[in-house]
């Protein structure tokens, strides 16, 4: 067994994640390790979790990064709220709401999940009828579903929340840093996401932040968390204890780009980037359409940082993916769930969300549908992306 | 809020971990970003099961990183293992045999826990009738204990998992890549470690393999495993499926450095690695009594990794440890749980365990020594250790 130096290649990551981070960022992973307990690390560790405070818009104390991927993150949230025996409603309506579910009843609670069709938006108007029904401890609901491109209206659902006095659990795997987030405006009471979409950092953590009422009813349990390592009583303990008491020993190479990646999402500010997400997406989202391409979710539903765009007939879903990654040197995502071999998944998070990259990408995909037998005008994708950047150029000047 | 760029000071870890990294496992952080499916990716992670394998002596298919800190190999562990109602014996002389009690008991495993005294052995005569008489299904003990620098000889506990037919859980943390271990040869069932010890890499991802008895157990589960994140029969159709299966989003760029850090100590070769922790630790002893200090644990149990030694009457543990971090930028640890204010640890693990890090940390701890009111002979400590080294020089020319 004889191994070389590794060199990845550099491909542009502009599937649903990790996105392709900027170089700043990337390495910062590689700067001095520092001991967990240093007070020098101690800072950067207040230094993230008051710039996440700031990216998820909340004053909550309790707003850190989960020493895990974006799925520890989900196990989290779901395991420090829900007890055995408690009422949960999942309103499902993709892959990402699916795990909730499950991971909820792992969890010991009683679980009822409404499904909606994947590719559309959870109905409020009938999820109520459910929750007025079953009186849940727990309300649980995506925020941006990964699966399908759909960013979940959340008026009507947090409003339902506190009319039904339950707490609300949003997933925002997706959307934090990406499109608009606001967790003490809207009232959302435990949400988690990844480091590795929109956020902008490597993949490994899951930002989180747990509100009053959460937390208020984490320490009322009769019974502990059911998983230690993810036991937010204890991890807090770590993160914010004083002194910090040893939990576990920081992931602190990954803890570094992401408190540089919030950084630079701030100076950026939170509204410009959020445009620059939409911008990009509905550009993106014209040039697809000028391909002759139909897109899987609506755009009063679109999900800016994440566009699933429908494969058409007659062409060949991994030979396309295949050939974009070798020859392009560009990755994009096939379809999850009920969704795989139906559509691809193209991912514009952070850094990835570049004009250049949107005009890139149509390129090479005019390049192989033309290959894999599907007509396209020629210069019709970009010239339509083109189009709404100049638009959106007028409008702002 | 306005944050500079980050700066962390380069600082040398001697610590209980994370230790210093090699420079080119460091910068292996920062390489390109690939997909977390991407074949490219696929191929690095299968080289890691390969190195990780060889490093544990093990042909286990399972043998994998879990994503997330050594914790979470603990908790991987111990939760795929346990099922509720299970009869666990946990033999305990520290603070991390605890926590596999702790974490067990989460489980829903019914819990005998042995105590021995900490900076001591567990002793095999005395375990051996609980474990006659309790009959475990899961029998787990520390291999290198953290909290004490205790190596625990494990011949005869693993010949008493097999006569009383029980699955032997041992936490490799401390020990993995920097003395002895052999996953096959001993019969160890399932084992976990962390990346930022012995093993060299970066602090974050958890090292575990798990044999054919304990993966028998696993799949004859009545009852799913209590954490879905760490749930191993999702987690290896992500790492061994055909095809792979999504699960979580890999920490891309925690997998890197440890494939590096594998292949240079495999580079090494184990032997030597083993070695040459065990020369620099009987140096770092040598060097320790030569200031006149006591260590906590006897040299017939010394964990070479780690060297607990005694904090000597008058002097504050705070503030040695304080002034060896600003003034000389080298971290030591503090003691943990029962040896809290009682020991320092000091680390030479991985990059770590080198003669010029033994002799400088000597020297300065033999300068704070001085200010705070312990009185050694000057010298004395880095001539000890000089001589020992060129004891082993002379014994091995």
């Amino acid at each position: 067994m004889t191994y070389q130096a590794l060199q990845p290649s550099d491909k542009l990551l502009l599937g649903p994640g990790p996105a392709s981070v900027e170089p700043a960022i990337l390495r910062a992973a590689s700067l001095n390790v520092l001991g967990y307990l240093d007070p020098e690390f101690v800072t950067i560790m207040d230094e993230t979790m008051e710039l996440l405070r700031a990216v998820f818009r909340t004053s909550n104390e309790l707003t850190l990064v989960v020493p895990g991927t974006g799925m520890a993150g989900m196990e989290a949230a779901v395991y420090n709220t829900v007890e055995p025996g408690d009422k949960v409603v999942v309103a499902v309506n993709g892959f990402f709401g699916e795990r909730i579910a499950t991971i909820a009843e792992r969890a010991g609670g009683e679980v009822t999940v409404v499904r909606y069709p994947w590719g559309q938006a959870v109905d409020p108007s009938d999820l109520v009828k459910v929750v007025r029904e079953v009186r849940p401890a727990i309300l649980a609901c995506v925020h941006a579903e990964t699966s399908t491109g759909v960013l979940q209206p959340m008026a009507e659902i947090t409003r339902m929340a506190r009319e039904y006095d339950c707490l609300l659990l949003v997933d925002a795997v997706t959307s934090l840093g990406g499109c608009p987030l606001e967790i003490d405006k809207w009232g959302i009471d435990a949400c988690y996401s990844g480091s590795q979409k929109c956020v902008g950092a490597l993949p490994g953590l899951a930002p989180l932040t747990l509100g009053p009422r959460a937390r208020a009813k984490l320490a009322a349990r009769r019974t502990p968390v059911a998983s230690w390592y993810l036991d937010l009583t204890l991890i807090e303990k770590y993160w914010t204890g004083n002194p910090r008491a040893y939990h576990h020993t920081a992931p602190v190479n990954l803890i570094y780009p992401i408190r540089e990646a919030l950084r630079m999402a701030l100076d950026e500010g939170l509204e410009n980037r959020w445009a620059r997400h939409l911008l990009n997406a509905r550009a993106l989202r014209a040039g697809l359409r000028g391909l002759g391409l139909g897109l899987y979710s609506e755009d009063d539903v679109m999900l800016p940082p994440l566009t699933p765009v429908l494969i058409p007939d007659g062409v060949e879903d991994a030979k396309v993916r295949t050939a974009m990654l070798n020859e392009f040197g560009i990755e994009i995502g096939g379809g999850l769930g009920d969704a795989k071999g139906k559509i691809w998944r193209i991912g514009l998070m952070g850094y990835g969300s570049q004009r250049r990259h949107v005009l890139l990408v149509l390129t090479a995909l005019e390049q192989l549908l033309l290959r894999f037998g599907h007509r396209a005008e020629a210069g019709a994708g970009v010239a339509a992306a083109g189009a709404m950047y100049d638009a959106a150029a007028k409008a702002g000047s």
